[in-house]
């Protein structure tokens, strides 16, 4: 049977997944990252794969901003549960013909983000492959009291994004098509900025907190999924910047659609009580029942698409 | 400038590391595992890339040994520094045509040396690529006064390894050449199993510890540069297994060669004082000065290769 024919990523995760019995572990499978009491500390870790000709390609990354988007993807993720990034690993895979070059731009760009962060690489594994794989795996610290979960929303919570959403679907789409111009747009694909210095300041606010890595619908149906709510998104509320207006216009595509089903933005979506003041823009609701909608001059709408799956049907 | 005109991957990991000034990292990049203080206790973390075509085939493996391989390679990774593992995190890249068979098939591996261990993978992440990836990251815990480094010989230790070696590297030739038989010969390639126990038992007693991921000259060598020693290995001890020999003569190879520069049996070699008793294979001794000499009826001679390099010139 193939993946696609199971119904996609998740379905296979889901399917391969083991439940946990050890109390040890607070967070397993499931969330941005994983959560375990490691002595008196809570531990969060997580870890990424781009893969060349998937998640990137250097007809138009350079290797400094393949190093610096695999760190931040990973920090995005720490960011999304409260920790505090701290350590990383790097596996690599190279082919023949790579050039030092192209492992030292790639290095550039993952120290840059590390120190950015405070993050300091410790080991990693460095091998031959047809095909360029940057695996980062990146451990960090959380507080318990710090820690934010995708199961911690609660019915009649505003939702909140912390930027602006859909510039790096709209960024990789002026360079699929090899549009000049736009570099501020290009860049939120090429070298986007996980929000760590916000997800610092909204800890112990928040009820559920996730990062955008696969569109605001997946991520607002995953905190759904966990937190046993629905929610509805409010169309004209989700904040999209003017030039990523401006490219859906050229390439006669939706901003909207990007910014829902896109990914990659590394912006917080994070769920607030009433009465709790926080940064960035209020875009929905968590409300009791379940299912996410999509509310617009024509009314409410049940979402169904999840944004981008490598092995959807 | 390509990788092998640098001098192969050990002379590119060095030009890509940076010295650490963080007194919480005990172990940075070089040895088997990273080893950071984490609150009071110390953490220790590893991973490994395996890549089909490179470091496996799904013409000989079965997707489950491919798992089983992964776990293991990581699990001796820490076995090799003192530290029992715990929690893993799986990165696995597939392409679009993979069967949940496969995948199913994988997990299936990578649980039963989970279960073997008592490790509990509590995340990782699944992605498409053109080639089958499979990136584990392992974590364990190391007691301060059991860690076990590579630096940590010293002239007149007795050199030991667990087993029998080349095993691994005649099963690889076996099954390239499509030789019938021998399939316990095969299976040190196809389900290796690291010495996790074995590593238990020598917390304290012992040294310096590596385990045999590239061959005995290559990991004696490692130690040899961290210890600022040199070390002599006495050929006709280093231990061999007779279906190894068979072997070598029906494929017209020197199992000495195996043992020495073949990899992955994932025994460990560990040095050992004076006077201390240990089980294992005593097949050599650190000595002052520097360089890893191979003594046989011949005399001594310095060995100057190390084992496979994907990279080399």
């Amino acid at each position: 049977m193939l993946i696609s024919e199971l119904g996609g990523e998740l379905a296979l995760i889901d399917r391969l997944r083991r439940p946990s019995r050890n109390p040890k572990v607070l967070v397993g499978i499931g969330d941005d990252a994983a959560v375990v009491m490691y002595g008196e500390e809570l531990l969060a870790v997580t870890t990424d794969l781009l893969v060349e000709g998937d998640h990137f390609s250097l007809e138009y990354f350079s290797p400094r901003q393949v190093g610096w988007k695999a760190m931040e993807s990973n920090i995005s993720d720490l960011a999304a549960v409260g920790a505090e990034p701290r350590y990383a690993l790097v596996g690599l895979t190279l082919r023949s013909d790579s050039s030092v070059e192209l492992v030292e731009g790639i290095y550039e760009g993952i120290y840059a983000s590390a120190d950015r962060c405070g993050v300091e690489v410790i080991g990693g594994d460095t091998t031959h492959g047809e095909v360029l794989v940057l695996a980062v795996t990146l451990f960090g610290e959380v507080g318990r009291e710090d820690l934010l979960l995708r199961s911690s929303a609660r019915p009649g919570d505003r939702i909140f994004v912390s930027g602006p959403l859909g510039g790096s679907a709209a960024g990789l789409a002026l360079l699929k098509a090899k549009v000049e111009g736009f570099e501020g747009v290009k860049r939120k694909h090429l070298e986007p900025t996980a929000r760590i210095e916000l997800s610092r300041s909204l800890r112990g606010r928040v009820h559920a907190m996730e990062d955008v890595s696969d569109g605001l619908a997946s991520e607002v149906r995953n905190i759904c999924l966990a937190s046993g709510c629905g929610a509805v998104i409010f169309a004209d509320r989700v904040p999209v910047d003017p030039e990523v207006r401006e490219v859906g216009e050229i390439l006669d595509s939706d901003p909207l659609d990007w910014a829902l089903f896109g990914g990659e933005d590394f912006e917080l979506v994070y769920t607030v009580p009433e009465g709790v003041d926080v940064p960035g823009y209020e875009v929905g609701r968590m409300t009791e029942g379940e299912g996410v909608y999509l509310e617009d001059k024509e009314g409410r709408k049940l979402l169904t698409e999840w944004g981008y799956d490598h092995f959807r049907p």
